[in-house]
């Protein structure tokens, strides 16, 4: 029959678009992609209870990575949708099983959505003037990879915006549970923009603190004192957005997950510094 | 009482949201926004049938951006939805229509949904690896502004991809009919792949004959035979992916607009490749 990857956008699930819906209604399997839906209104149980005649299942990255043939099979015979938070071609995985379903000749529909990559605007800042998207992974000990921070800079230099997400960390295990194999995982961690800024404030002070990239960062003048945004829970009903320098945002309360960080280009244009006003108070 | 501002999304009237559909079925009046919006099933007369009861009104780009009070005025009283192809934050005239209502004491809510600049993932190249949108102008006659190569040159060096959003001209008055001062407008135009590899071709072609930027250029190695890819229609049912070279696409039939253009990275990733022969044949 068919696969529907099927786009969930930002909020609840009353924003998949009405042919998404459709597509939901005509399914017999529901997959739930867990590793970046941790929204409430968007979990395996609220699934259950919309939809009590369909098989719901939660996917999480290790069953779409590895088994996700079994649902490709399920998809030769049945209507098979696998729901995405946000657009379904946001992630890699699902690039991977786009190409996966095309090998087993499995018919694949896709329904898009809006994603935070392009959702931002609604800070203000043009999505024109955005340079390469950047990911901040949780520092973990002496564990501390800097290259998003070369890849802020090099967008700052060029009069861009940077739009950084923020790691997310679910179904971990502590060391102890994987040694003895136990099934126990630690509840999922978010990164804030307060960690995040902190992450990224660290790295300019060690670089600072280097005699040789001393020349360097002060040519790309990024400092604490630079402009940042905040967002927290973009396109949900209690959406948070806050311009102000990265210092200020270090300590700057967004509440629960999830939360994004747009690091300014030097200067706004007129609109985008009218947005700053208003989401500054 | 409330503006709505409703992203439609790519392809048809059911490509909104199920919330989005919620706020239109509110709304007493409907706004559309001409300008980028060409699907014929995303017509005035189209959304005339869908909602016979309510005032359908076709905004065009002058009256967005400067008669967009009365509008205003109208959401102060009555639910009023002002719906826009792709998402509401696309443009920056809309995130002005957003300022004006939040300075006159309008609400406003916001209906985020899928772009070209999220939907563009479904090629197969990754979001992550694009660097900084460009728009491509049509030439005219020795109108030739070229700074969109130049930054498709600098995304290019950086190893990224360049999504290009090409030129729409719609309400255009001839020179004789503006003098006259007679409300005749020509035919929409819309760029195709066609010519905008044809113009990014001749700029090319134009720097290299100047000889203090042949070294540049043969840095950039941007050539004829770089690889790009062509798309057509995205999130519509008739959609048209096509990898090729420049060279190649400049030939290539994409059939009605709306087109874009994505000139590659000079590497792609494994699973970009498998893409690239998938949608080569």
């Amino acid at each position: 029959m068919v696969l529907y990857l099927v786009g969930l956008g930002l909020g609840s699930l009353d924003d998949v678009t009405v042919r998404g819906a459709k597509a939901l209604d005509e399914s017999s399997y529901l997959y739930l992609e867990a590793y970046t839906s941790v929204q409430e209104d968007l979990s395996v149980n609220f699934l259950k209870e919309r939809y009590p005649t369909k098989e719901v299942i939660e996917a999480d990255r290790t069953m779409v990575e590895s088994a996700c043939d079994d649902m490709l099979e399920r998809a030769k015979n049945s209507v098979v949708s696998f729901l995405v938070v946000g657009d379904p071609f946001g992630a890699t995985t699902h690039a991977d099983l786009f190409l996966r379903a095309k090998e087993m000749g499995v018919e694949i529909k896709i329904f898009h959505n809006t994603s935070i990559i392009n959702a931002v605007g609604t800070t203000g800042l043009q999505l024109y003037r955005f340079g390469q998207v950047v990911s901040i992974p949780f520092f973990d000990g002496t564990w501390r990879p800097t290259s998003f921070v070369d890849k802020i800079l090099e967008n700052f230099q060029m009069g861009l915006h940077t739009l950084a997400l923020l790691d997310i960390k679910v179904k971990e295990q502590s060391v102890e549970n994987m040694i003895r194999q136990r099934p126990i995982f630690e509840p999922p961690r978010f990164m804030t923009v307060n960690q995040a800024v902190e992450q990224i404030l660290s790295v300019l002070s060690d670089r600072n603190l280097q005699e040789d990239n001393v020349q360097q960062v002060e040519k790309h003048i990024l400092t604490p004192q630079s402009l940042a945004c905040g967002v927290a829970r973009v396109g949900c009903k209690d959406q948070v957005i806050r311009f102000g320098t990265l210092e200020e945002l270090r300590h700057f309360d967004f509440g629960r997950e999830l939360h994004s960080v747009i690091i300014c280009a030097p200067e706004l244009h007129e609109i985008e510094e009218s947005f700053r006003q208003l989401y500054s108070k």
